[in-house]
């Protein structure tokens, strides 16, 4: 499995149903949301935006994609909070040259922190993509995989910056709802 | 990461926080549980009898080991359901001669149907335990990794016999709540 096979996989819309168990309060919180993935023109200005903040050149970039999600918790009745669950971000893989496996992952705002981040991604002998982000406060791990080509799970957590604990863990079942038109590949196969 | 040092790992008692997620009906349902994970003697007749039953040696299994689970769920109120909440089972690894990384794993009831069950363990490279079992009707995959000695994560689904369709998926965070005295090895460290 390599990146740009990762991304032509995940390119459509996707209902995600995803449960979060704060590990310390044995809580659990659950949101539904969609998730739409799409290919992104490298010559789009966020694209160039990132790469000049990264000093990334364009040829060191391969399928920058956007990712745009809108949800509802059924949780948090607070107004600022559900605001919070839409959003949109760019993401531009920048594979490592030696290895197809790894690279990091470039993107204008992290959904657990509301900067720009760049977390460091690879690939296991199984095909999951695992994805390590650190923040400021935390760090973030994502195991995302695919069961079939309509489905596919992902397993995140929100760990303290040390690494330590593990505050949040969170499992999500994410079903295709539809492919987006614009990808001639896959709609062929629809 | 062999099946040896894995049960070796999951000795103890875990609280396990599970949530499945119904694809079809896009509902879900949460189970809170203890599960005990202990050594087995190789020679307890429940070990003997399941060798017999699968047509095993004694020298072709390793680290047996028994589970116990005990929990209560948000979902079902039906008492017949309640009690099939609770339940224990005997499981015998049989490690393949030639790869230590896979191999057979022989309980004497499984979760998902109450009868004795041979599942197909492997290990991917990064540690995570898969275990692929068989029913009549149904088909279950599971896949279980230790983020650190005292977290580990489950994810399992359960597919139509023929694989095509995943019915339910989910995720369980467990925890454990305390070391088992009997295992010298893990105790010392605590």
């Amino acid at each position: 499995m390599d990146i740009e096979t990762f991304v032509k996989q995940s390119i459509g819309q996707w209902r995600s149903q995803r449960t979060a168990h704060h590990l310390t309060f044995r809580h659990s919180e659950e949101v539904h949301s969609t998730i739409d993935i799409e290919w992104v023109d490298p010559s789009d200005p966020a694209v160039v935006k990132l790469c000049e903040l990264y000093e990334v050149g364009p040829t060191d970039i391969i399928s920058p994609f956007r990712m745009t999600w809108e949800g509802e918790s059924d949780w948090d009745e607070d107004e600022e909070e559900r605001q919070s669950m839409a959003g949109t971000t760019v993401l531009l893989p920048v594979p490592d040259p030696s290895d197809p496996r790894k690279g990091r992952l470039l993107r204008d705002q992290g959904y657990a922190e509301n900067v720009a981040a760049a977390g460091l991604y690879h690939f296991t002998d199984d095909g999951t993509f695992v994805l390590l982000t650190a923040y400021n406060r935390a760090a973030a791990e994502e195991r995302i995989w695919f069961v079939n080509p309509n489905l596919r799970f992902r397993v995140s957590m929100i760990k303290t910056s040390e690494g330590t604990g593990v505050l949040t863990a969170s499992f999500a079942s994410e079903t295709r709802s539809q492919l987006h038109t614009d990808d001639s590949a896959l709609t062929n196969t629809n």
